[in-house]
Order: C-alpha cells, then sequence, then structure tokens
C-alpha cells in the first residue's frame, strides 16, 4: 500500500501517529515506538531513519492520559554551582509547580556526549526541556525535535536558531542603561569585563555599552574592552591588569554580580576604595548582591520570572499546530546601590 | 484462614508481600498497591490501617525490574535560593549520576501539607528521598516508612531521630575550631551569631564555641551570644547592636558564610575595617567566599560530599535485612583566608 519512504496518514486522523511512520520506515510500530521512548534496541541506521521522517512530518508526542506518575518537566543545566542557576531552579520549580509538573534536574556538560541523555529524557515521557547555558548541538536540537519533544532555551549560546523557543533578558538595554548610569555620574574611563564570549548575552551586553558610549560622545578604548569567562579567577586577573594601567578605569562594569566580586577584590588589592576610586556595576541582582560590601549597583534581570515563561513556551508548544520557535525578552531593570559614585575629584569628566 | 488484624506470611516468601498485607488489612491486594503508588482513590480509613500494617511488618518495596523509565531520586528541600543548596545539589546530582539515578528536585515547604507530596513521590515509583533543611513531622516519617521508601536527612531540624538516617557536618568541631583560632589570634571580646535555633547544626557550633572559650579560660558573655536565622537582614541588625556596644568584640563568629557577609556589611557602616578592627570567620565555604573582599576566612563542610553521603544511606536501604537510620558525620575543617587578623593594639589579650 505505501512504498518505504512515502508517508500515508491513517484514515480520519490529522495527527500523524507512529503507525504512519512506522509504515513509511518500512519498519514495526514496535520499533518507532522505541526509538520514541529512547529504549536503545534498535540499529543507529533504523534510528536514523525514523528520526528523520519524525521529523520531516512534524510527529507531535500524544499527551499522557490521566492516573499514572506525575508529569516531568526536564530541567538541563551546564553545570551546577553557580547562583545565578539557583534564581532559574527556583523560578522553574515555582512555575512547574503550580501546573503539576515535577522537575528532573540533569547536567548536560559541553562536548561530545551521544544520545543517551536524550533517550533518559524520552525514556520517562518527559514533557518537555528547558535547556540552561548547555550548549545543544544541531544534532542534539533535531534528535529533539525529531522526538517531537518541546523544547526552551534560557540565554542561549552560540548562534541563535530561530527555530528553537528561546528566553533571553533585555541584556542590550542593561549594558546601555549601566553604562548611561555610570556616565551620568562623571565617569569617561569606563572599562567593561563582559562574560563568555560564546554567550549572545556576552556580546548583548557589549553592545549596549559601545553605544552608550558612543551617545555620550566617548570613543573605544580598546585597553577597556575584556571578555571574561564563567570563571572569577580569569575576570579578577582582568580587573587587575585594568586597574594597574596608567589611565586607569574609574568605573567598571562587569559580566555578572559574581564577576563583580573578583572587581572588588581587585580594587581591594589595589588599594581603591569602591566607590570613591572606582564604581563597580554588576548584572543579575542575585539575592546575596545587596549584601556586597558596599551593596552592589547592578541590572536586575528576573531570573525567576525568566524560567517562568520558559515552562511557559515548553507547555504551550504542545497545544500548538506549528511549532516554531519564539523569543521571549524580559525587561532588565538597573538596581542603584552604594558601588557607584561619582569618579574622584580630577578625573570628573565635564559635562 | 487470617483474622484481620493477624498477618500471615505467604509461604516461602521471606518478605512482607502486598498480599499478606492485604489479608491482614482485610482489603485485596490492590488497595495495599494503591496506597504504596500513591493513588488518591482509597478512604483515609483504610489507608491508615494499610501503612500502620505496612509500618509494623516493615514491609520492603521491591527493588523494578531491568527496562522502564531510569530510576529517580527524591531531593527535598526546604527552599530553593540558598546558594548552600546549590552544593548540596551539585553533590546529590554528581553521586545520583554515577549510578544512573535521576534527581527529582522539590520544595517541601514548613507548615501542615498533608500527604500529597509523599504520594506523587511514590507514583513515580522513586528509590528514595533525600531531605535539606525540609521540617518532617513524625506522620510524615511514619508514612514514609510504611511505604518502605528509603530516607536520609541532611542537616536535620528539631530533635534527633534515631530511627533516620542522617548526615551532618562536624559542626561542634567546627565552631570548637573556628573560636580556638580567635583566640590563638590574641582575641578575647568573641561574639558569636549562630544559625536557625531550630537545626541541631547551629546548637553543635555554638556549644563548639562555648567549649573553646572555656578551654581559653574565658568567660561566656551573654551579649556576645545571638542567634540568627536564615535570613541575612537579621544577622546584619544582630551585628550591628554588637558592633555598638561600649566594649565591642574585636571577632565575631558568623553562622555561615551568607551570614558573614551582613557581619561585613555592619563592620563597613560602623568604618570598622576586617580584619584590622574585626575578625570575621562564617561556617560552609561556599565556592565564592574566597571572592569576598577580604576573602573570608571559615569552616568548610564539603556539603557536596555530604550529599554523595545521603545518596548513598539511601541506596543502602534497600539491601539491608535491618532499616535502623543510621548517622554520617562528616568532618569540617577550617579554611584560614583574610578576614581574621590579631586584635587592635590594646585590645590584645595578654597570652
Amino acid at each position: 500500500m505505501s512504498t518505504p519512504a512515502q508517508l500515508v496518514r491513517t484514515r480520519g486522523t490529522k495527527r500523524v501517529t507512529t503507525t504512519d511512520i512506522a509504515r513509511a520506515a518500512g519498519v514495526s510500530a514496535a520499533t518507532v515506538s522505541k526509538v520514541l521512548n529512547g529504549r536503545s534496541e534498535v540499529s543507529m541506521r533504523t534510528r536514523m531513519r525514523v528520526e528523520s521522517l519524525l521529523l520531516q512530518q512534524k510527529y507531535e508526542r500524544r499527551p499522557p492520559g490521566r492516573g499514572g506518575p506525575p508529569p516531568i518537566l526536564d530541567l538541563l543545566l551546564r553545570e551546577v554551582g553557580n547562583p545565578w542557576g539557583m534564581e532559574v531552579i527556583r523560578g522553574a520549580l515555582e512555575a512547574a509547580a503550580e501546573v503539576g509538573l515535577n522537575v528532573v534536574l540533569s547536567v548536560l556538560p559541553d562536548g561530545a556526549r551521544g544520545c543517551r541523555w536524550l533517550d533518559q529524557i524520552c525514556a520517562r515521557g518527559s514533557r518537555g526541556i528547558i535547556v540552561l547555558l548547555a550548549r545543544l548541538t544541531d544534532t542534539d536540537k533535531a534528535a529533539v525535535r525529531a522526538r517531537g519533544l518541546p523544547l526552551a532555551v534560557i540565554e542561549p549560546r552560540g548562534e541563535p536558531d530561530p527555530n528553537v523557543a528561546t528566553v533571553v533578558a533585555t541584556n542590550w538595554a542593561g549594558g546601555y542603561a549601566a553604562t548611561r548610569h555610570l556616565l551620568e555620574l562623571g565617569h569617561e574611563r569606563i572599562g567593561i569585563i563582559s562574560g563568555p564570549q560564546d554567550l549572545l548575552c556576552s556580546h548583548a551586553r557589549m553592545s549596549g555599552y559601545c553605544e552608550a558610549l558612543k551617545a555620550g560622545d566617548l570613543p573605544l578604548d580598546g585597553g577597556l574592552v575584556r571578555w571574561g569567562d564563567f570563571d572569577v579567577d580569569a575576570v579578577f586577573e582582568q580587573a587587575i591588569a585594568m586597574l594597574s594601567m596608567a589611565d586607569r578605569p574609574t568605573a567598571i562594569f562587569a559580566g555578572s554580580d559574581l564577576q563583580a566580586m573578583g572587581v572588588f577584590e581587585a580594587a581591594r588589592l589595589q588599594q581603591l576604595s569602591v566607590p570613591a576610586q572606582l564604581s563597580v556595576v554588576g548584572f543579575d541582582d542575585l539575592p546575596q548582591s545587596r549584601w556586597m560590601s558596599p551593596p552592589l549597583t547592578t541590572v536586575r534581570q528576573p531570573l525567576a520570572e525568566m524560567a517562568a515563561r520558559a515552562v511557559r513556551l515548553v507547555l504551550e508548544q504542545g497545544h500548538e499546530e506549528q511549532k516554531e520557535g519564539r523569543s521571549v525578552e524580559v525587561a532588565t531593570t538597573l538596581v542603584v546601590r552604594d558601588s557607584t559614585g561619582p569618579p574622584p575629584l580630577g578625573r570628573r569628566r565635564s559635562l
């Protein structure tokens, strides 16, 4: 009735069924189920054939019926330990609990990793995946899509992907607001140590910084522009180098609140007091940042809200005709505390 | 053959089976299964009858066979957001991943909450429960035991319970070491702001502090002893009050690294420099504490290792004849950094 490569939908159904895919692939429906449920006993060749048909035909996972174990949502992190991640976890747990979802938390490290992580997610009947800072390859994303699993990424890494639903903060506006705040205080030597270079958000913040300088008629000085890392040690070294310059900056905009801690410590070791001799702005507004000494001026990103939006993006995907990725931007706000002030006399900008 | 209240074991089996329990309770085996699997359609009365028999007969959950979804471990937190918790989560995820377990993370707030949380855990076929700072009532613990679910508690709250497996740090020794370090530097006015009063660990640390003072022939001054909270604001207020005293302390031992941040900020507002005029010791050694300004001297508790021990305690319970609680103590170590030094001249102790 059907040639292997051609798909004939089961009569009267709108959704593509596993039977349809099985017929088209020339395998049994049980084999298709095995691929969808993350079972390992399918050959690589058959698996790829089934996956490519699932992808091509936009297979949608049928929501499970009532009863049975409570449904699961998967939250994948690049690493656990960053306090930034804690806020996102909190937001995801709260939003998931509201709709009766349980959250499985896993680490998805960078680098080659096969598809066992995805098999496990399928095997537990997950309703969808939220990814935080972990890097998904194109193969990863295609495999997720093939299995009809909703996916949302918070602050993606690498190139933007229009096919994936993403949640980001208004990073550009945040970088602009932080820099403008420093300009308004009279600073003209403003350094930036931005986050990891492979994060889109780092670039957006850097770009907001550049634009604010331009709007303030200040030239961009390459010596004041540095890229940081996830690691505070690296940022600390950058800050020490920047503060050792003859014409050192009077203000530094750090890529995160954690990085701002590294800048504070560099200032202390250089015997520069914050904010009298050096103003510092962070990014995140973690709960503990108001307890830094002095309390940190920072760009607040509503991390818990971002996670909640990601949960909603995942749940909505199951109810849509079109499964195109959508991007949500959540507003940042500048929170002015005590780590910023006017530059020392004699280094003040004539406004 | 058997009266409802009496239990006759199925011939030839060593374990108590659901059939045995069902006979004794005068209900069907399906009803017992419903209780064990967290299904709601059982009357409260029947449920309590079944639970009490399960408890009395020391029912053990049979480990699931091969295949099926990957097994789950439940990690219950009192709250998400504390950076302390992040380290514990990290340790639990790593230890669970090593043995192929997936971790479901949930919040179990204080106060009345029924047994829906436990039903959900049973319904997903959890292998066991790890509890962090959340308060379990006796009813909670009995219900967990009745269902044959292994349980381990990290840093328990309330009274010690010999029936529950626990993992704690050597809190007393940590409190002793921190205080002794300050005594050796020449301090004699040493304040303490310990953690929440309903945590056993807060008391153990306080007790170590008192013992070290005694060993150093110093009297205990009630004005220098305060109880803190999970909340840094409260600790900050306590520190301000203590540092406003005429005979203010020259050193403060804080209940946690986060609390030490509150003490740092109180010192800054009172224009006392750390450590020249005030030494501060924390407790935890969170990853970011070495980035405090100055880097924090603190008592390290190996939080990730504690979580790993809890995972092992849970897994071992399934393989033992006796299911008695066991307590594991994990060693703390003093990490000396830059927030402690000798007291100001004139306030130094004659040793």
